[in-house]
């Protein structure tokens, strides 16, 4: 069963999760993170494979019933969940200083298509509205569990972005607390409502594509740039160009718009790296924030080209090998 | 010359190092983590090879005169800083929301010993209290740069913890703005003191000491344990048993009790993981908050065994495979 527990020295709390957890010795031999994943068996993302998951949660399908071959795009429960809908969000302390919280929540698989090995720009707009769609699905189905506080929907791309399973696919992790960095996040762009009266998010697209110099493409919707501070090689970021506080307000044919630019960038990239190993979140509100002013939902697509080391992971700090500005001048000059 | 950008969004300071820096197209070639450093040529931290660095800043030497062979631990600045004493600590406004600050501070590398290949606990007690009086001569000697708010001392050790020449050796970074993760933990330590009189750490080593099974190992000076809700597996700190804001603070006796159990806990690590990859980082207070009470200065070392995906970088939350009672209790089984 999987709780949390909270540090109070920071003020994060750590999901623990025995089902995923390894004996000591057994890292010893931990694979490298670049080591191949492992390809061992059948795939339990592939078609005809269904009863190696969960039972399927939704699917997209153009034959078939819950749990057999014909679909387009499937959702599944994770095999070792992070958290479940199953435990309670009951506080415990454990010690003046040590608080412990039962591990609510859920955590889902979304599997991008039956294929087992096509990047995710190389399919059709289309296709990835469709799974945009789905992604937005399950986020407002989530949401509907008042204990559920915040959604996080990601995917890894490659080992060294932490990838276990090579059949592409989203995950989505919703939590019974607002992460500590993400509520920094919003108060951040709270106090900026409170000063300006400007949505802080709005601000930055605007500014950005005034100053041209960092932005790697845009329609009419939606602007992807490197931004001023980006905190990696090649961190870029899409915004709507109009303010939606929350991932679950997007229109259908916004998210078409969306799906043409996300492929755009993610092709661009891919040709500009050599296919770089990537993670990609979507940013979006607590619950309960969907109607509040301050915030805009976005994607952060954050490549894995270089190692944090003890610097990064002792002050927080960054340093960034490559100027934005270099980076989106080179992802423009590249075919997407 | 490097400078650092301010993100809006989060508050960090990111540093760009162009001396540092890798043309775009270079990235699509980029080393794996997991790659082994390069050894190409003649390592510049070894015996002989002195001309290779830039002029030694400090050595602790049985002979020969600066810049010559003969010393046992040697600090040089690092060949491409990440922030120089040469540069102004000078804001300049470029855009309403774009804020940048010359690349001011200093960063230095402190070469463990003369052998290539040696672990830092395979070093006598003796040579190891030698290098951290020496890192702490350092630490000292540069906050006498009013500019500088905060030194970060770190160790990376192997390729999936950032490492890039063999040859063992630690990193300072002096900073001329203090880090917000590092801002954030003085503040919330110093809350809790407003509301309790004590300081935040030593209740955690008091507690930790009085719980016991997260606790590694000991001497009269310093405890070594698994925090309750460590980050990641085998993730340990070392603090002071009683109050001591800076590390800049320390006896040479309290040292010498230091490297006695920084030693061990190393040893008990690379006996117990098959010689992991980590960083270390000294974790200490801001210029000015030498005599505050709020702030324990301690070691924390984070083991790579495992590498973080897009839901820890895009919450900010862990999620940690590893009980800590179960790591502390393995640890403690293994020999020293």
């Amino acid at each position: 069963m999987p709780f949390l527990r909270y540090d109070v020295t920071t003020g994060d709390w750590v999901i623990f999760a025995p089902e995923r957890a390894r004996r000591p010795h057994e890292f010893r031999h931990a694979p490298a993170p670049a080591e191949t994943p492992s390809e061992r068996g059948p795939c339990p993302f592939c078609p005809g494979n269904e009863w190696m998951t969960g039972p399927e949660i939704f699917a997209l399908r153009s034959a078939g019933g819950p749990d057999s071959s014909g679909w387009r795009i499937r959702v599944v429960p994770n095999k070792f969940p992070a958290l479940r809908v199953e435990e309670e969000n009951r506080h415990v302390e454990e010690g003046r200083l040590f608080r412990r919280l039962g591990g609510c929540g859920a955590h889902e698989v979304i599997i991008e298509s039956p294929q087992h090995d096509t990047f995710l720009g190389h399919h059709p707009v289309e296709h990835i509205e469709q799974l945009l769609r789905v992604l937005q699905l399950r986020h407002n189905d989530l949401l509907r569990d008042l204990r559920i506080q915040q959604i996080v929907l990601f995917k890894n791309h490659g080992e060294r972005a932490g990838t276990s399973l090579r059949h592409p696919h989203w995950q989505l992790i919703a939590t019974p607390v607002v992460p500590r960095l993400l509520r920094l996040k919003h108060q951040i762009a709270t106090d900026y409502f409170d000063q300006t009266g400007h949505c802080l998010y709005c601000d930055l697209a605007h500014e950005e594509l005034e100053a041209g110099v960092r932005v790697v493409a845009s329609n009419d919707r939606f602007v992807a740039f490197v931004p001023y501070a980006a905190h990696v090689p090649f961190e870029t970021w899409i915004l709507p160009r109009y303010h939606q506080s929350s991932f679950g307000q997007a229109q259908p044919s916004e998210l078409y718009d969306l799906a043409q630019l996300l492929r755009l960038v993610l092709l661009k990239m891919y040709n500009a790296l050599d296919n770089p190993h990537f993670n990609l979140t979507i940013n979006t509100v607590p619950r309960g924030d969907e109607n509040k002013p301050y915030f805009l939902w976005h994607i952060q697509i954050i490549p894995r080209l270089t190692t944090p080391a003890g610097f990064e992971l002792g002050s927080g700090m960054s340093i960034n090998l490559m100027l934005p500005e270099e980076a989106a001048s080179y992802l423009r000059s590249i075919r997407g």
